[in-house]
């Protein structure tokens, strides 16, 4: 029986708890800052244990999930640190690896074993009354260890996420970050920016649009404050993936006056679009 | 009994003969160039008539649909246009109007009565095997007027429409023009753009994409010729779109460094994408 600690009750940390019951040999354990979100968890029976105090949920945990946003994370660390067994293995699921693995790190150094992690499963609900069991089937998880990483440490996380139903693959925090600014950061800030663009010229026109514009713009329902946060936290690896996007447009819109070549572009695109690895429907990044 | 002629045995005009059969009232005769695809229809049933021959479909109808690719309704319209009965209604389905009023209204001057429609249904998949009777059901149809239009053809075309499932609205073909190239032709360019920016920064970045951007790519999986054709008809509206989109990111880039503005400018988005008005998710634009 593993003991697991999940910090944080929103649609992951939910999820984790209610994915890790069904797998079976798990004890969890769910922290909430608000007595309230503790009561909820009760009540939905997601965890085998809830509190709004930290020590009696990590202190005797084998594996601890930090399911917090981003720019919590370093504090709740710091809090913890001095609390969890020296062997124990913390991981996070946060969007954005190097700036976690730079403040995480050094603070688990002497106790308990970092490896950051990034399950890409999520929707545009938030809360744990969105969470499932099975969020994480045929889910990617990207770990990202670095070289100060225990090995062993690494290897729990990766079966941790396995047993979750995740497929497994490790970049460095670097690489991730620019991986995930390219197909989930910058495509979330373009949708928001296609969305306020058409409003700009005409906003109108949203009385008319449909189920193309409605799958382009879904992303930009996500949360506002989490993924201001997120888009923070990577922007370097934005900003360079909009720098991109926008010397591409401006390449393209040239074609417009060729409908050969356009033909071509289009042609190429699609190619690429169709042969994408498509997981289930009901995961998001 | 409406005697319907549709030109053209792709997913539109298939729609069209399945919905109207199914709403009765209607014998449907379906014109397709290539015997092969007259053959499909017959073996399918989709139409009460079908033929490789213009003169048997159209000459007694009181309604026509021209199903075909834009650049080549001017020619089949000239082809048509002295066959058919003098008072016999006209439309089309083309994405663009503008230029597709342009050529056709002059040509139906003398015998026909020619007014636009833009039915804004249809998918990725094309031709008649996706046909489907329920295709327009809950779609809006656009219909596009202008100042010659006979008025009691536009009043007979909306009401082919409303009969099929469409919610109708009327619409000046270069207001038509410059709505759907902000919410249809530019969002198209701009998926097929951001798989081409991504591939050229790091093919390898697709491996990990998600159905956030499967979403925000699907209507890059279209037909690439077909779009071609459609964002070159309607280039300077789609090239006003594209300029817009590019000094809007401009300005959004700037906003990485400011959290709090980038959750407003997020808030923002957000609050007018879950405003949209969301049709069946079976029906595209």
């Amino acid at each position: 029986m593993m003991r697991l600690a999940i910090l944080g009750p929103g649609l992951l940390g939910g999820s984790i708890a209610l994915a890790a019951r069904q797998r079976g040999g798990f004890h969890t354990a769910l922290w909430a800052r608000r007595a309230e979100a503790v009561r909820e968890i009760q009540s939905l029976e997601i965890a085998d244990r809830a509190s709004d105090q930290l020590r009696p949920i990590v202190s005797d945990a084998d594996f601890i999930v930090l399911c917090v946003p981003i720019g919590v994370m370093p504090a709740l660390a710091r809090e913890i640190a001095p609390m969890i067994q020296p062997a124990a293995i913390v991981t996070d699921v946060g969007s954005v690896k190097g700036c976690v693995a730079e403040a995480l790190a050094p603070i688990f150094r002497e106790r308990g074993r970092f490896v950051g992690s990034h399950p890409m499963a999520g929707s545009e609900q938030t809360g744990i009354r969105a969470a499932r069991a099975d969020l994480f089937d045929g889910a990617v998880c990207l770990v990202t260890p670095d070289a100060s990483s225990d090995r062993a440490a690494v290897l729990e996380v990766r079966s941790f996420w396995e047993k979750l139903g995740c497929s497994l693959t490790e970049l460095p925090p670097a690489e991730h970050d620019e991986i995930v600014a390219q197909i989930s950061h910058f495509p979330h800030l373009l949708a928001a920016t296609l969305v306020e663009s058409v409003a700009a010229e005409n906003a109108q026109a949203f009385d008319y649009s449909g189920p193309g514009f409605r799958d382009v713009t879904r992303i930009a329902s996500g949360h506002p404050g989490m993924w201001a946060e997120i888009l923070h936290s990577n922007r370097q690896a934005v900003r360079k993936s909009a720098e991109a996007m926008i010397e591409k447009l401006r390449e393209i819109v040239t074609l417009l006056d060729r409908e050969a070549p356009m033909t071509e572009f289009l042609t190429q695109a699609k190619g690429r679009r169709d042969r994408l690895r498509l997981p289930k429907s009901n995961t998001d990044v």
